[in-house]
């Protein structure tokens, strides 16, 4: 599980940041790749990296600004010349559909996978065994959502060793251990399966939230989330600025990945008004309110450990 | 009056080449640049050129295809974030106009600058007292147009020095003599205008061709050019291939240069299925046709010369 930055710019491209698209790897998980966002060139970015388009599964849309979505029809256009077969699912505020039928078939565009296109209110919008996936509404003047990724919890995995100590050969026996049984052995043992595995792995969190001012449904999202992505569009002190933009400060950022008691933060939709050397002293800015903070850049990856 | 290449490839974008788009610059011209076709990422690409956004005036769509409008809709976003405030406008086949309008509505992207957008058909798209710019339909599947931009005769550079060693002083006299009038001096002498202004200066030609296969009409629009971009997807001896897929080969290009009597080819759209080393070999084959014959690269630029 690991995050990898496309793009961490704000409103338009610059030369050393593109416009917004987060990839969230879960390759070992599923074998697929979800993309937060696709602002325009996302797939002038991925050719730059080891990401394959046949691997995107899913993309989730947080809002409907130029700069998160006029990538998405050429990525979804060649995802299929280069032999993509697999569905794909793109979730997103109400319009995002139009924009995408009408962009597909003005241009005679036909994919050769199916895609899904889902209109999205708050809530949950996917779960399955592995993963559940909620948003809400931000703050940011069109409507705005942040992604709160819940990795579910996975049993603990079986004590082999212990296992074959205790005299029992790999086979059924193993598997019923596995499922939680209690098995009984020819010669009258009882084995209680949670001797033999190890404590179940705690589901991780990812927390992706779209351009947005200060607020509550941040923090609601974030809570304890093992990284939170939250835009930082301005400097501290800027927080006049931020708000008639409806967008954030570092410190504002920070503020949330405190109150939600996130282990990490990462800042990204940095304005091109701050070159290379500002970039410290934003997340310098940050730092004071929440220590454990990182600050995007495009290429950059972001692995989620297990806890 | 400098052709500017912003991206030469075909289909898709690849490391090397972008999707199309062709910048003609006329800056000492008119102070302007106008477009042909604007894959996804022109605006990126202009980012490492010198060309200003807020100098675009015109921007011409050859077809509908994603690989050459994708980038159109951001493109004219950044030009407004930017400070463009002069108008644009945007001449492409039926469809442009709702692929614009909905892109830029469901985005709430407002631009500072008044767009206009005209469908085209075949005929004179555009005239001033400068250029000319007459479309005919080429042979893709989709309507495709080809674009000849034709410069218009310019009157001929006053001959200052023979004025004054002719003992007329600069003011009055030299300014009827430049509109072609004859003028009688004080001390009686007539001068005749055509002694004292220079031959006229031809109007040049630059055709710009969409997708198409071998067709008349690209033979049409590129007569006498002093130079024709042609698309060239496919090598020589691919030429049911290119019939196959709408397009044409590089010997094909350079029979239409050739039939057209053009001064100079230059070939684009190619394939990334040609490497490198290939694109010698391309141009190579378009040699045996037509000798003076280029192979665009993205950045390349050619100037076209006063005859
Ligand atoms: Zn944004
Ligand atoms: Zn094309």
């Amino acid at each position: 599980m690991d995050i990898f930055f496309l793009g961490t710019g704000a409103g338009m491209p610059a030369k050393l940041r593109n416009v917004t698209s987060i990839a969230l790897k879960l390759l070992e998980e599923r074998g697929a790749v979800w993309l937060f966002d696709a602002g325009e060139a996302t797939q002038h970015q991925i050719l730059h990296t080891t990401i394959k388009p046949r691997r995107i599964e899913k993309i989730f849309i947080t809002h409907l600004h130029g700069d998160h979505i006029y990538g998405l029809p050429g990525l979804l256009a060649s995802r299929s010349f280069q032999g993509g077969e697999s569905e794909v699912t793109v979730y997103g505020p109400k319009g995002i559909k139009e924009f995408l039928q009408v962009s597909l078939s003005i241009s005679q565009t036909y994919l050769k996978y199916p895609l899904k296109i889902i209109e999205i209110e708050e809530g949950l919008v996917f779960e399955d065994e592995q993963f559940s996936v909620e948003v809400r509404l931000l703050d940011h003047g069109v409507p705005s959502f942040g992604y709160r990724i819940a990795e579910k919890d996975r049993p603990g995995t079986l004590l082999v060793d212990k296992l074959i100590a205790a005299g029992v050969r790999p086979g059924p026996v193993f598997k019923k251990i596995k499922n939680g049984e209690a098995v009984t052995l020819e010669d009258g043992r009882v084995l209680n399966a949670g001797e033999f595995v190890g404590p179940p792995q705690k589901g991780r969190v990812v927390t992706i939230l779209g351009d947005t001012r200060y607020c509550e449904n941040a923090i609601l999202l974030a809570k304890e989330a093992d990284l939170l992505i939250h835009e930082a569009t301005f400097s501290k002190g800027e927080e006049k600025l931020a708000f008639d933009y409806f967008h954030s400060t570092t410190f504002q950022a920070a503020e949330v990945a405190k109150q939600a008691g996130c282990k990490q933060l990462c800042l990204t939709h940095i304005s091109s008004r701050y070159d290379k050397a500002a970039w410290l002293k934003l997340v310098a800015e940050a730092r004071e309110i929440f220590s454990n903070t990182e600050i995007a850049e495009d290429f950059k990856e972001i692995t989620i450990p297990y806890k």
